[in-house]
């Protein structure tokens, strides 16, 4: 299999994961749409059969969609990402790209679905939520910790499916995706993906999304050098920039171990 | 397997899916029923185990159940629609023609179970919405964009069930609908399947169902030639005829543009 | 396999059914439950839950816990009820005797594990519906009618499932009646079985629930004959016998019919 | 497979099953939380798929997870734990102590995951109940009563898995559970595992949890031999020691009765 087809498979099935995964989060907090205030386990729903959905498309490449699940099979020691695909340093890149890529393309689907719940929503806050996750109580430290046991989780239960003969596939990674939710997503909306986060949070910045009091947020504000105030709240219609990296690192940093420990237990 | 045959099962199996998916509405939209205002995740559970219903009964014929598959699997260049059924003008028409039929008599069997409901019903919009789908914010063409979205999801992805072993058959099927459902629902109640809407729009449109105010909908304001007045809200009790082309139309499109990226992706 | 076996089967597997599917309307309903208020969606997922670990413990006998599924296997000309196990009029009687017993059994359980809840509660209408059936809108005709629909269905599928290769099993089943009940149980509260109805009425007239005002019912107003109100609401205590020959006939009507028309359909 | 691999295995199974268990409560209760007043069939999905994630990573020891299954295995006249693991005095022991440490591991960890929420939340009892079951009305009589029974079910139909050509594996338990959870967790949080209690209790003593009010309980307090007030409720901020028996004898009994049934129907 070649890695054209890796590309376009990963992209086809990370868009689709995102399509619905912001999908439902739109649907539930959006002005007017059928689903509002529907629950958090709707939630749940909608982003586990939404990783179902994304893992059928894509079972030609190992159906990654996630670089915490490519970053977490290389720490591994794998051989292989997917019957016939290597791990190699190019085709790292290129799982990880077609990822990013996928999930922004996924992230502007949905701005076409719900455009017209958009256009009328006037909270800023709950736009940018579609998007991108965010902190119910905004620690950059503590933050990072739940996005990486959340992600070593998610991890280390997808390499066990390889060495038990359950035969539930695609099945078993939505409901796993469902039961993190419900149990861990309280405190940071759940990421466990840095492309999920990444790609929807940066296609949130470009899509005309008609934000109210659109002031950039300062880019140093992003790094973690901003420590006078590392944990205030974005501006309204900002991207949120300065939280970003956290649903990037938690992730990596719970794939990888996972990755490492499943070493050790398999 | 004889075009007889093939009718026979797709009737049965697109009338239990209606029975079930607008019998879930009824549940939650009509006053005294015990799932009153069960919520939307609720209404997701009806119509996807309804398909799973569905899908089960009408296997022998391939359980397209829904003309946007058909019409999806003929764009993919496929040469059966299911086992000892080939691709053809009439086997085409066929599966449409029982498509409309199952989910008109689907609808008659759901008034039937909710027949005391419908009468004590007070409210015309929430018998139509048992029937037909609704925009939450009535603009046809993105109403047209969310349809054709969500169905493109859908057909693709069924489309791939057939390249991946993973056994699930028709509980994969259900569970793809209720995500969708959660998650691309919100703008348009997710009709994604022509006859899923026309068929009990029929039905609407016949049954006993006590219109208050039961002025007809001039005929011309269903076509698109009514561009005057195109997003006005339907007069109660009528069974707006003038969105009817929009659920048609946008799974077709959606239906048909999965089967000829099928042709590229899988 | 001898009849002493399928009895002591379809005791277990029904009991079981009945234990979680009572027990979870006594979690929502009952005062001070964890799941007060949980909504018609929990309702669905304990008695689909409840089915599946019935259909596990019955597996050897076939698991029928169900009167209207066993009529419906001798109604679509079947050799067995269960492999090693003959239709006949003693092996029909075996079935049928072992549904009431296992579901009254499976009653008296729910009520210990409830006990305190019950003494508790002061709304003696809830108690009786953790126990039994009643129409949202008190009709006996059209309430049959629901019911005899719901059971078609439910049997229709079931005998579906033996003719395709889906492997789901116990799942299915499961998944099956909690859509029923999602989309059919608005009216009357989807009994779709015989003994899951008689059985536990039987167990809330027997068993010392403290009913408040407890006159009896007149024996003569369970009988058709009770032409003149024939859909007055039961008293306070009461067991509502009136109404308790709905879902005993309606849904023996639904499963002796999906047993004739799965002949000519599989 | 050696006794070191089972408790490492167990360990681990142990541990998600209770981060993914105590996290939701934790996501339902605590404040700020995403899903704050999610709802029971929130928990019950979150307790649920936790299960399933536990199984699949401790496959390779048969993932028991609950000593409440150890024990009725052993009861049930089985001649091994898992493939290659005979049962014994030493092996009980080893799987008794791995599925209690993990539980307590596990509870450490969605203390670190909701950290910010346990330290903004000002009841008490709210933090208590992430951790621990206890009773919606406190009888320790009837409180066993209730463990005892829904553990027996979940064992009985544990142990018919062996016996089912299913082939659902982990995800027939995780439902089983979602199922027993909804139908009889009403009465005292369905605690249906000891390690699943008492492992996590420990870990609320201990934890920094800044109890206001934190006097001790006294020790005498949580035998038996307190019976002058049996049933107090207890003070803000204790582990309630009072209780911490039920929810370890109930499922001993549940479990230890399920594995004689079990040799008499399979």
């Amino acid at each position: 299999m070649g890695l054209t087809e890796v590309f376009v498979s990963e992209v086809f099935g990370t868009g689709v994961l995102i399509l619905l995964g912001a999908g439902v989060v739109a649907n539930v907090l959006l002005v007017k749409s059928k689903g509002l205030d529907g629950g958090w386990l709707l939630i749940n729903i909608g982003w586990g059969f939404g990783v179902m959905a994304g893992v059928y498309l894509a079972f030609k490449s190992g159906a990654h969609l996630n670089p915490a699940v490519t970053l977490g099979i290389l720490s591994s020691g794998a051989d292989e990402y997917a019957p016939g695909v290597a791990v190699s340093f190019g085709s790292t890149v290129v799982y990880l790209a077609a990822e990013l890529f996928g999930a922004f393309l996924g992230a502007c689907l949905t701005f076409v679905a719900y455009k017209k719940h958009f256009d009328a929503e006037p909270d800023e806050g709950k736009k940018l939520a579609v998007f991108a996750t965010g902190p119910a109580i905004r620690n950059y430290g503590w933050n990072l910790a739940t996005e990486a046991i959340a992600t070593f989780v998610l991890v280390l239960v997808v390499l066990s499916f390889a060495k038990t003969p359950s035969g539930l596939g695609p099945l078993a990674v939505a409901l796993l995706v469902v039961g993190i939710g419900a149990s861990l997503g309280g405190p940071t909306g759940y990421a466990i993906n840095p492309a999920r986060d990444l790609g929807p949070r940066i296609a949130h910045a470009i899509l005309p999304l008609r934000h109210t009091a659109a002031e950039p947020v300062p880019a140093h504000s992003a790094s973690l050098g901003a420590a006078a105030e590392p944990t205030r709240e974005p501006k309204a219609g900002s991207s949120d920039w300065a939280y970003a990296w956290v649903p990037v690192v938690g992730p990596i940093i719970g794939g990888v171990l996972a990755g490492l420990v499943s070493q050790l237990i398999f």
